[in-house]
């Protein structure tokens, strides 16, 4: 990763602010001859898209996504894909308080200090638009392993939300695509529909927790040490906006558990091993098992609020800032659908990285 | 990161595995004409090494550093810096059952599949032993920083071992370098020690929670999107053997939390922008506050135990596992100073790198 | 360099095909408020420009760059500058013949035969038109330049151009600009366009030699081994389209000179070191000695000709090709503004790499 | 390119001084499964070694390596792979002139501008003996090759010295063996052997050409735009010690040639298309065309000679310098190895980055 490209072989960079004319992503390094339209990529940025529901934020842009280059008669050519979402719905607007005043947990001051000039529109580069670029990318990876590993599901949902948590044992994974809140609980979507909206009513805003889970993941990608599944999983997470924890399998709650408990004990299947549990969560020594590859991640609340909060401005004031203005009250709602693009990203990743080292070759077992 | 080497300028490369001749890292990018001398880095490894009390490993081995290049006339010259531990204590053995049985929870299974090659001897490169090559690495960063960034201090300690937490309003900072557990509550650890005995005993290993903070680190670190000094931490922590969850600031807490409360509000004090708390750890947007940075993480408990586990071996035969052997059974104490050492090195090469975009130039406030 | 991004810390993706809708590159790492419009990049854009004279291909479009992201207000902010070109000429044409046939001495056949797939229209991604995009890309890294290395002056010129040579002892720097050819030497002009004329007439093409010059430079940039700066500036030129040979101060020439003629001598004089040669090309082990540093390099002839060739189709039949269409019987010309790019993001990307590592801080002489 | 570190996938980080207790390279994502041991490597460094006649330096080291890592068994198992040669000829002497003078036409003046400190023993890090760690890395890479592109042959010979240069019509590829200067021509050996003593004779040293050809390498190898077969074979022998120019085909002769002359025409052989000529040097847009790779690069001559130069000491003295000690009179002999490892690492790095992207599928003609 450096800057804006993360990556090894399949390298995604993105660009673009929040309220500048467009942004996007270039994706280097792509598999030839994978077949790929804007339609294909669209259903991914529609996912995300906000104004979905009356919970994400009301800004009402098509995000569609064009591909300039890197297609060519509907497949890939194995060289740069550009893919470029025009911002339509830039409104002009009186940005001057907003300009000189830093928002508490939000990105203004850092970038203030750091560059010493901000493109305050919008959040500029720390708006969570970024993230249009990223699931962009990802129906591009998700187009390859279709091909290449047809057997692999990637889905995400929410788990958590404030303080309301779904309950595993009416998981349903059909529901997760029903509901505007990507819930895996149809019997749950009523309650945190009011439960967000008397957050909103409150003008508050609230944090999430999402599990990302990868089924049908070949055993052998990875590598050991650095680039490691995890380590680049949970670095794809981290670097969503927002994201302040990342887990694999059981994640904190290892530090809980004894060594007894958490190993993962293997049998013979007809298929050859199976494992009984997966506290590992798919991935051992950085190298996946091909056991669900399960991850999960915490969105912090919503640094844009209408409570006053105090802070300060350029000129060194004290200040009470309120942001008005089109603001998710959960913003971990829309991190489900670029999860989803991160986590198949890396999968393909690591695909080729294993299939350029090894060529694919795997110890047999029996 | 590229599968054995992490850092954007400041470039980490380690080697080596449990029982062969040596191990060690390459450094790159390090500054020039800072002093270094063996005896700097020797303290760093000297908290790790394994045998310091009755829970880590018996294994007895000086863990000797050596510079072989890099350094003349006791500073460093710019050029990389080979760090080398010799192996001195290889005890020559029989790995008959090792070398054919998968141990649950281990990498084992996955080097086999992905290499269909493994190095049985004491995990080979999957041992923790490669992480003595970070730790050595990382007094490279820690000699750097004390020039360059004079007012740093980072810190590790133990938050949690399997049931037993820390008492947070009992944290003595001065405590943790004084018990073999890195625990900063000096009433805590005869308890902690009788607990991990009992572990012991009962053939068993439990996982650990480490916290680890940099306190003096400037503001305008790090950088957004996928090189956010959030991102690079999380990836470095979880590259650690065993972790299987990274926290900044709040982490996975943080889902539960309203934007209110989660909001660290800012007031203007003597000495510039004072925040009123640190929800975020010390970074927004990817770029330090100047804050402490606080990363927390989960260690799983070691794999290695004596009580059997069900597995397969090479040849696909159903097998019961015991691992004998010298084994922590808390793997989780040798990873503070592990965690320390790499948070050094991501916090350097941070500053090295906002050094080269930026010049260091920060924009005022007030 | 990976792909399609190169630089370390001043790093230029570039993208986009010679007959899709754009094409531009993606600076990233740029340092923050410098200012930056598209009326500066266009003029660098302007220089390399086809249709400027009749030796040019007869493509006429203007190549206006607009830049999407990563400047706010008129400078820039530290994050990926997006620089976009439309392609607004695209004829639409009947491209049989050449979608199934391979040029010999083209890409053609290497990019079917890697990717199984390759676009057509102009070349696609082979085309020489992907320079534009690193000419814009290299506006932005002069733009920079001249606020951090006021005193550098990058400018390349031609040196031979198939059987004509430049005259040394006439050399006038102010002439390059004057002539579409970018000669220094005023009275070759005309006999240069009569050359040309007649190799465009007889269906023909020539290959040519160009000399780039950065003056100003300051000493101590680059880096030891494999960053050196003749090494980046190497791969910077090989990269260009038909570029076949590169070389550093006297180049391939140093084959022939013994260690007595070679030896830069070095006087003290009033400002410091001076130099009484520069067989060097101002770089010493890799770093620059704060001489002019001076590259050459060849380009062969443009492979689209109007006289028939043997070669193969797709369909592995034997056919005789003739490259119609808008092609330069000098390709070399307009490798000119490309050179001087190249080398302004590699001096830039070595003076950031130099600021992050070393601090700028200098060895003293005296 | 990174510092010490070269290649995507097949990584090599080289570390160590002339004069320091080692040296050695760390080779990072070999392939897995390769037989491998220290008396495979070891051959093509005593191909390397001083010593071998009197016109390479009299430094008797054994230059033996060691595999310190990432080998089990004799195997690789896809770790690191550390490679280590011990400087057993630290002859100590008093350094005194040499740490304070700059020779003319060496690194040792940038070294000192750009870090403020240099290992002056022999060179330290810019001695030509580091060349030594990338023989040994490509000794790995030839044994990877063996067994994936077993077709493939990689030899090296010189074309030129100062003043002599081989005859063509002569050329005996297994004479390349027989003498101590890699010439290819039996009659020249005993000419060249009195010109290079005369050189010495007179305190002098000499520059060299040195061409290197890979026969047997697949096409579909390289990429398009920034890493180009040839540009990363370009860096790879730019990035030896003295070199200051590198061709590829025709090189630098590319810009005397029309469009008709240079273009490779095509026919139809049984094995495929055949090409009448090779005028590309193997490699068209980048990617290999099966065609033998030709690379061509000239080393200057060695800048430590006996005869006084006029130079300059850290205090801003004028002096004298001569340069004492065990120095090639043409340093460009020793490079041929060097340049055959760094081909076969680049080589072997493209196949693997080809396999990665591709799988390896090749576009069909007819």
């Amino acid at each position: 990763m450096s800057f804006n490209t993360f990556g090894h072989l399949f390298r995604v960079t993105t660009w673009g602010e929040s309220h500048g004319p467009a942004l996007g992503a270039t994706v280097d390094g792509c598999p030839p001859g994978i077949a790929l339209d804007e339609a294909f990529i669209q259903q991914f940025l529609d996912r995300r898209r906000p104004g979905q529901s009356k919970e994400t934020t009301q800004r009402r842009e098509p995000d569609a996504v064009r591909i300039l280059s890197g297609v060519f008669e509907g497949r890939t050519t194995g060289t740069p894909i550009q893919l470029m979402i025009e911002n339509t719905d830039q409104r002009s607007k009186d940005y001057g308080e907003i300009a000189r005043q830093f928002r508490p947990g939000h990105a203004d001051i850092t970038y203030h200090q750091k560059y010493g000039i901000r493109d305050y529109r919008g959040g500029g580069r720390s708006s969570a638009r970024e993230t249009a670029a990223r699931v962009a990318a990802g129906g591009v990876a998700q187009a390859v392993l279709r091909q290449l590993v047809p057997d692999l599901r990637i889905y995400g949902y929410m788990v958590q939300m404030g303080a309301k948590h779904i309950h595993r044992e009416r998981f349903d994974r059909e529901e997760i695509l029903r509901n505007p809140f990507f819930i895996p609980d149809a019997e749950a979507v009523d309650e945190w529909a009011d439960y967000l909206a008397a957050i909103r009513k409150n003008h508050n805003s609230v944090g999430a927790a999402i599990e990302v889970v990868a089924e049908g993941c070949p055993a052998g990608l990875g590598a050991p040490i650095y680039a490691k599944m995890d380590t680049d999983l949970a670095a794809a997470m981290m670097s969503i906006n927002a994201v302040k924890g990342v887990e694999i399998g059981e994640g904190m709650a290892a530090a809980a558990l004894t060594g007894v408990e958490n190993a993962d004990e293997m049998v013979m299947g007809e298929d050859g091993v199976e494992y009984l549990s997966n506290h590992a969560g798919g991935i051992l020594g950085g190298i996946t098992t091909g056991q669900p590859i399960t991850v999960r991640f915490a969105v912090k609340p919503t640094s844009s609020i209408l409570t006053p909060r105090r802070s300060v401005n350029v000129a060194g004031e004290e200040v009470e800032v309120i942001t008005k203005g089109r603001h998710d009250p959960c913003v971990g709602i829309r991190a489900v659908p670029v999860a989803e693009a991160m986590m198949a990203c890396v999968i393909l990743d690591h695909y080729l990285l294993d299939r350029g080292q090894t060529g694919g070759v795997r110890g047999a077992i029996g």
